[in-house]
């Protein structure tokens, strides 16, 4: 076997698998130079070999698993078709036949990850899944090992492209959630069905694998809560301007004395921090480690090429690592195993806006109430009103969320109270 | 010798010094379960050893190079001392004894980069240096591996803490560069010859580096073109606010088909742009790639601990390259020679402010003076009036520095033309 030469098999030729196939063929020539091997795609698994005749040569597309993981001259497999099965089965079958793996695939690494990981150790072989997060942007390899003098107490990102345009477009022109929602699905950013991004299951996906990262302890998606965008309305956004905040949809994870938080909400952050200036499609990860403060990382977090990029950027450490036979060098990083906590027990402030009665001595009444509750109030501003409504925005201080919540229903019985329209929460530093 | 106990020798103990040394020490306990191995600092090389007394235990403490280049249990040598030599002696000696080198020094990795990755390279050693570009912000490895499947058309960057320091002050508070200056000297931002800073030689040493491993090319300092900030005013400032723009001061390396441009000078970006929103002093890192598009990476550029969390990063990977006996993998990644642009053959557009005798007819005259140079305006102001000068904003289209400067001598010989108050290049993508 020409050891120059790397061969892979690409398992899907979907809009990842065709952006990692154009950049490798681009990449050819440039292969020896920049890995001292070359990289050969032996083969192409699709389901249906007909629909890819013109763009990939007859003796690379398959239709058979086994026509890949039978051949021994195989030794990396690029993971891009998605979902948890067959693409789970495809990818132990691989490392317990020590063949090498890059995958894309956020819903599996989220929940399975773990468990592959320990595979590809029990294999010395190698599992990236720079792509998986937040696309083309680096960060799972800045945060394994340029950051890993640091205690990571806080990784908090933009990492769904889809939700943040409809953010931006909602903010920038005031469109409605639907509205906006519309225009994304024309536009090709959202999917026909938008759920997973809409409700933050994407961003809790990828979230976990950061976390898990982060904090050295296994999260998976079943931990980390979820809340979606689609209650936001233009009027919060604009209301959330004028304070000062633009509304984002964040995935917050947070390692506290008592746990891991881990959750994926709407929220208002002040409009200088660097996260509130990620626009459109573009996603960001903002990390705080003990050593180095602050940092970012940005970019775009789907799309083919740019989720190629990671792919491939994977596929070039691989192939470089056999050559240095140091392959399965940087595995699994969970090392402990701390809880997660419940959302109840995390805290935030909280800004609601709601319709109250307009008569004398209910602002006091509001305040008194939210006070008896444990709730301080950081700002209270009586915005429009209609006939013998007042619209009422309240800011509170930090608190835990299940305190916030009691509170909350408490104060829903209250007759002078006509409807909460909104409740936000909000992430000062 | 144990295995599992790598030893280190700190060359320095300065500010990055004592963050190092501050880090390896709280994150000892950690280091087994994170890298499979121990770092222990054997020795610290320091010119005054009473100094150091209460800091670094006696038996660490040196002043004899000898007691670090002679020992061979010694395999990590940590250059934090800065300048060029002896830095750069001690780097090559401790190269060619088998010693993996981590340096941050900007100023020898941008001059002296490229032969001491070649004797790095012949030694099969690691010589790492994350620390030398933009502090604690993760760049190197990013470029190096994780985009190794683009090719990197440009890198822009802001990278000098202490100029965007003193844009922020002008910018926000309306100060003036001397009172800026003053400020950030007495908070410590600046040193106390801030010309290295101020003058852009620090980031165009930064500029040097990254350019070098964006393109596969070497690039040192000396092909950069250098003009620093004191002659912005709080004026031109303002002005580039009314017309959506802020100043910084970019390295701005870029890949065109006759050759690498970079050069540093103050730059008016949109306000739109990522960078604009860099503040303080953050520094920021902006990619360009065929494939990711654009990326970028934002955090602290100096400081003890943002510094040392690069530098503790680079050690831990080397450690656990020698655990895995594949060190030299990633080493010096110019494998072309392209040729570098002189500044007139580069191009740009240009913001220039000046004043005009105020007579009907000047505004014309002038125009066509640019247009008979081939410099197009693409926007042209009148601002200020006082007594009979007129003061004149005008913004030009892209166009060749040397055709630029060309109608710029021209232009100054004309009697209407009273001042050319300043010169600003202009990046509009």
């Amino acid at each position: 076997m020409d050891e120059s030469i790397k061969k892979i098999a690409l398992l899907g030729m979907g809009t990842v698998g065709g952006g990692v196939y154009e950049i490798l063929a681009k990449q050819k020539p440039n292969m020896p130079a920049k890995i001292g091997s070359t990289l050969q795609v032996a083969k192409v698994l699709v389901r249906n070999k007909a629909k890819y005749a013109d763009k990939v040569p007859a003796d690379q597309l398959t239709d058979q698993w086994s026509d890949i993981i039978d051949d021994d001259s195989i030794s990396i497999v690029v993971e891009v078709m998605g979902g948890i099965e067959p693409a789970r089965t495809y990818i132990r079958e691989a490392l317990s036949k020590g063949k090498h793996v890059v995958t894309a695939n956020k819903d599996l690494m989220a929940t399975h990850g773990h468990e592959l990981l320990e595979i590809a150790r029990e294999h010395q072989c190698d599992l990236l899944f720079e792509a998986a997060v937040a696309g083309g942007i680096p960060i799972i390899r800045p945060m394994k090992q340029c950051l890993l003098g640091n205690d990571i107490t806080e990784v908090m990102g933009i990492i769904n492209g889809t939700t943040n345009f409809i953010l931006t477009k909602m903010a920038e022109d005031g469109m409605e959630f639907d509205d906006a929602l519309k225009l994304a699905t024309d536009l090709g950013y959202a999917e026909a069905d938008p759920t997973a991004d809409i409700e933050g299951y994407d961003a809790g996906r990828k979230l976990a694998i950061m976390a898990s990262i982060a904090f050295h302890s296994s999260v998976t998606f079943d931990d980390v809560y979820t809340e979606g965008i689609s209650k936001i309305t233009a009027k919060d956004i604009r209301y959330a301007h004028e304070l000062g905040y633009e509304i984002k949809l964040l995935g917050l994870a947070k390692l506290t004395p008592e746990g891991i938080e881990v959750k994926v909400h709407p929220t208002m952050i002040p409009l200088q921090h660097p996260l509130a200036a990620v626009k459109d499609s573009f996603n960001a990860v903002f990390v705080h480690g003990d050593a180095v403060d602050d940092a970012m990382f940005y970019g775009r977090g789907a799309g083919a090429l740019p989720t190629g990029s990671a792919v491939v950027g994977d596929i070039m450490d691989i192939a470089r690592n056999m050559q240095y036979h140091c392959t399965g060098r940087i595995g699994c990083s969970c090392y402990q195993s701390l809880p997660v906590k419940k959302m109840s027990e995390t805290r935030s402030s909280y800004y609601i806006r709601m319709k109250l009665e307009d008569r004398a001595g209910t602002l006091a009444a509001l305040a008194g109430l939210f006070g008896s509750n444990n709730v301080s109030i950081s700002m209270l501003l009586q915005k429009a009103k209609e006939g013998n409504t007042a619209e009422v925005v309240i800011v509170t201080y930090d608190v835990m969320e299940k305190q916030f919540m009691d509170s909350i229903t408490v104060i829903k019985t209250m007759s002078m109270v006509k409807e909460i329209s909104s409740i936000i929460r909000v992430h000062h530093a």
